[in-house]
């Protein structure tokens, strides 16, 4: 192997993925390990470097042909020092992540927000390629962004850029969010929200719908459920999609005369639906954004799916990480 | 003197304001020459390098002793080449504006939106100094912003981040904007926004006001009338100004969600309302951001007025250009 190698890792609550990834941009090997967050996650850095030295051993790599460790961790995190104030799932606050894994590893370490990290994996390898100032939104259960600009990820004084699920879009009596405010774009556009909007609509609405079926059916509905019924014609349903799409616009409008985007990038579950999303989303987009920065910008549905943080990790790796371990 | 000079240039349609700068911030000489615009402005160059020769040869000062020249214009640039896409005011069409004053002057130029070299000024010396992570808007005839991130001005693929005027803050039924669209934060935050929400509310209301009499003697109002009657307590110019407040408020919220800036620095003729704008600002600004981002962001009143061009303008011969002449 005569390319320098790369580790990315993505840590999650119960499972954290890892890659081995060449600065090419080829992935050698991808793994996981399960996240043990007993003891307040105090053994979680030890997992990790055990499973990095294991693979490195594995492929006979001494540390003069790894150039170093990317990793995302949800929370709040220093980039600079790679400390992580507070990661509720992780158990983590107040930990010193860099200086951990760089003293456990013997490698040289560099900690990144994971929606972030997911962002720079869409633009080195997936939907973002070639773009040097992309926005990568992820509709799961809440409404993230990582925000890049001339190929750096926007983080403001605070680490809080990006965190556009709690841009305001019902100014007046829009529903609870989790933040404490009312009518966050997360309320409305995530998986969440569209399940909410979903709800409300079978409730103030008698007509017949095959997502009624499927509610009477299962109890329940997902967002995935609505996309699909939409797909299938269902008013109601549309109607929702809709509903979602107008206000994921709106929002993305705005952003986007603040940054002035080349691509946006739509990953998480919602983005599985592809045009049904797509389609209305172009249209309010549009509408809310600016010719010349509209016309400068395209939406993409994400690439890489749950690979796109150990991506980004190798990225981080590769660019930040001049110096190389002289064994 | 041993500092080395920067020379700043603020065009504009009718005057072109410049000044010699030393690299720790001092303002050695401001003065200004008038824009001819006749000819397509094509006399503008020849002007302005005369005007730079005339001055350095004043105070002795040889190119070995001059950094550069850093120009804002209006319109569309495109900062690695110095060429004018459009500046309507001025005439200008796809113009070599970078390549003209260096043949012309013999000292390197750099050249950036007007907009964005007046949020540099405020930075280097102005309501923003010590920040690296700032917003500058301007409310005059129109709503514009220069927005810096870690340092550096944030221009997006096309040049167009920071048009934050033309975001939508009414969705439905909104005034129709310049631009074309409905509901821009120009209709409703501009000094002309802020004429048209006045004169309307005296249309609507026929309750005594002291705005109603100043219009009744004037014939008109300004925006700078509604503020000063808020001052004095008038029920009417409160409501004009506290909506207002309101979308700017709404529109700010939302773009420090994204950017997460330490200081948004109001400019601009509006902006001498001070703590009348100020007040109710603040309050819809913490409704509409989050907790995280607004108490980590300070809003101020831009300190340097006129000067906040020219001044950007030395700040980025300062950092932007490296080789000085050696004559």
């Amino acid at each position: 192997m005569s390319e320098i190698m790369n580790i990315g890792v993505d840590l999650g609550g119960t499972t954290t993925k890892m890659a081995l990834i060449d600065d090419s941009g080829k992935m050698i090997d991808k793994w996981a390990i399960a996240t043990n967050t007993i003891d307040n996650g105090s053994h979680i850095a030890d997992d990790i470097s055990a499973s990095v030295i294991k693979k490195m051993k594995q492929y006979n790599l001494d540390r003069s042909e790894v150039r170093g460790i990317g990793m995302g961790a949800p929370g709040f995190i220093d980039m600079d020092t790679g400390f992580v104030y507070k990661a509720v799932n992780i158990g983590w606050e107040n930990y010193p992540l860099k200086e951990e894994l760089e003293k456990l590893t013997g490698l040289p370490a560099i900690i990144e927000n994971d929606a972030n990290m997911a962002a720079l994996g869409e633009m080195w390898l997936g939907a973002g390629q070639g773009a040097k100032n992309l926005i990568c939104v992820t509709l799961g259960t809440g409404v993230g962004a990582g925000i890049i600009c001339d190929g750096d990820i926007l983080h403001g004084v605070s680490g809080m850029a990006g965190e556009i699920g709690h841009i305001t879009v019902i100014p007046k009596d829009g529903s609870p969010c989790n933040c404490g405010k009312k009518g966050c774009l997360e309320t409305v556009s995530s998986a969440t929200g569209i399940r909410r909007l979903a709800l409300e609509a079978l409730d103030y609405n008698d007509s017949e719908s095959i997502l009624r079926e499927i509610f009477e059916q299962k109890g329940d509905i997902t967002a995935e459920d609505v996309f699909n019924c939409t797909a299938k014609g269902d008013p109601l349903s549309s109607a929702v999609a809709e509903k979602a799409s107008y206000y994921l616009g709106y929002a993305l409008g705005a952003i986007s005369i603040v940054v002035n985007p080349e691509k946006i990038v739509i990953g998480g579950g919602v983005s599985h639906a592809g045009a049904t999303l797509l389609d209305p989303l172009n249209k309010y987009f549009k509408r809310f954004s600016m010719p010349r920065v509209s016309g400068a910008c395209t939406i993409d549905i994400a690439r890489l799916g749950n690979d796109a943080g150990v991506i980004g990790g190798a990225w981080l790796s590769k660019t930040k990480i001049k110096q190389i371990h002289t064994a």
